[in-house]
């Protein structure tokens, strides 16, 4: 999507450079947009590791890219053993995010590639169009999901003319997540691109503020109107009739539709049920789980560190463009920090998936995705 | 309550002086415990307009006591116009907040008071014991509530024996914003201090911060069990068993049972019905508003400065007790502030009120209060 005017994505390959991939680095936005160029395997662990990118195809994509250097590393000091030189690079890589499904993915489907090639050479070449293919399908399903999604904005649209279509959303599923497009935005950006005026409720979703920091970036840099409202606001709007549609992303789903999300995102959807507001869920395919039955009783959820919530960074005048820390929970208190709830699937109206949409129950997502019948 | 081992309220006159009282001022917590003594009106206009103290009861009781020191000054300065010189002293306090209904009543209460003495003298001491009279009652209305509270959490204890009682509370309806006691927290502290086990979880309450900042505080200081989570994570609780009652306090409460209160309050309520929490709001009577019958429909919702959702304030590594403010929403968004928002009266289990708990309806509440009945 664009940035300053121009289309980005957040992690690419100049076409007349070798040897290296572009990446932006997160951690600075929505304060600072700084693009970064990877040239070693190093380079990139440190960038899986330290954040520069998250969001799981954002991170899948880019290991993707690490392992081309990684072959390409290998091919220029060739004399070594190939093979073991390129496991070792991959382990090291795979061992920065050791839960990222799609890493871990990523990484064994180009090591695959690789060694399935004649020489070293050939191996950095395939591993150079395999990035790009991995990148390319990310950004394809995301497409997808919009497209599915844009009818949805659309039929609203319809039904109250004269006026743009207010969309509540959590978290960031956008773009910055993924290679392009976004989970929950793709739907949006769809319907902005087509000229379908929406404006969107961004919450601000503490305690990592990915709404009022990345959506809200995002959204902004594309030009769709939107308002960053603090995550208690939600329920508010929809009692007054000011949102028509809530879309999320998810962490996870399981195949009988229940949601795992962003901490909030069952308050919104609970907000939704009781003011009759459409909740729909956008996910690529990836992100189903295929083995849970109940979601609220065996989805694990991770606790994260209290600094999240006890401490908040920011702008401050004296700073310029680097952040400050500052304290803002009463000193002495204990804190504790959930980083995900589950939405119970009665309370989701529809997935949209790179396929199409359907109900959040077994038998609709199976007949969706067949293959995964038992 | 409680602070540094030591039982204090938010205002109060020491018995050896005059001429003067006390406050804290709540400006610095959590971060700094400062007691401003006011010794001139100037002082408490300032206190009640620059905010030093604030909450319905406690700006009530500093208001009170700000006549009696309008008095004082009157009786010192004896020679001019006793009664002109106090209606202006007292419209000068009316105005700086004059939004605030307790403000108001206070100040006609003591005029009326002191201008029904025979000398300057004796309405100068006439008012010393009203605005004493003021904070007691204030005192013990919330006193009240906590006595006819206790009980909901003595019998949670008594089916749920060796484990502390989770309470989850919204914003702060605490002793801070009160004289003693508070509203919501009357009935924690009493069954605390009866040495009931109970554990609070303290609701952030963005965007003012005022769970972590002063429930937290506030809690910490009289020891009662207790821990911060973000606005989005009492939903997750809720469905895991780990919320055994909701008390909240309101800014406003219809005569059939709808509660205005701090933003975010309404999805607590949806998250307490979706899991079978009883969900009580804690009032003193003089909070009912007896003309409004669908608080939805009809209670207006105060939109406040959107810096208090992109700025937030607290204390960095090198400020010592001074706090700083950094900016945490992405530039160039727009942001929205609603300040309240209306839980209806089916959501609400029961109201906890100084003449006891009654259901969240007209005739319950009628019931308990039949002067109002039309």
């Amino acid at each position: 999507m664009k940035v300053n005017g121009r289309p980005y994505r957040t992690v690419w390959m100049d076409d007349e450079s070798t040897g290296e991939f572009k990446i932006i680095d997160q951690r600075w936005l929505p304060f600072r947009f700084e693009v970064e160029t990877i040239r070693t395997t190093e380079e990139a662990a440190a960038a899986i590791k330290d954040m520069h990118v998250r969001g799981a195809g954002c991170i899948g994509a880019v290991a993707a890219h690490a392992m081309y250097i990684a072959a390409f590393e290998s091919e220029k000091s060739a004399g070594k053993i190939f093979e073991e030189e390129l496991r070792q690079k991959a382990d090291f890589l795979a061992s920065t995010r050791p839960t990222a499904v799609n890493l871990q993915w990523a990484i064994s489907r180009q090591l695959d590639e690789i060694l399935s090639q004649d020489s070293i050479s050939d191996g950095a070449k395939k591993a150079r169009s395999v990035a790009q293919q991995i990148a390319d399908e990310d950004a394809e399903w995301c497409n997808r999901i919009g497209q599915h999604g844009k009818p949805i904005i659309e039929d609203l649209a319809k039904k109250n003319p004269g006026r743009p279509i207010n969309i509540l959303t959590h978290c960031n599923a956008g773009w910055l997540a993924f290679v392009d497009h976004g989970s929950a935005t793709a739907p949006i950006y769809a319907a902005h691109d087509a000229g379908i005026p929406v404006h969107v409720w961004v919450d601000e979703t503490r305690p990592r503020n990915q709404g009022a920091r990345l959506t809200a970036w995002e959204l902004n840099q594309h030009g769709v109107p939107h308002t960053v409202i603090v995550d208690n606001t939600g329920g508010h709007l929809m009692q007054n009739g000011m949102v028509d549609l809530v879309i999320t992303g998810t962490d996870r789903t399981t195949y009988t539709g229940d949601v795992a999300n962003k901490i909030g995102t069952y308050l919104k959807a609970l907000a939704a049920k009781d003011n009759e507001v459409p909740f729909y869920v956008a996910l690529p395919s990836s992100t189903f789980d295929w083995q849970i039955r109940d979601g609220v009783k065996e989805i694990p959820i991770e606790k994260r560190d209290g600094d999240e919530v006890s401490m908040m960074s920011g702008l401050s005048d004296r700073s310029g463009d680097r952040e400050t820390e500052v304290a803002i929970v009463s000193p002495g208190s204990e804190v504790a920090n959930y980083a995900f709830d589950v939405t119970p699937s009665r309370l989701v109206t529809g997935l949209i998936t790179e396929r199409g949409v359907c109900d959040a129950n077994e038998t609709s997502i199976l007949n969706l995705f067949p293959e995964h019948k038992k």
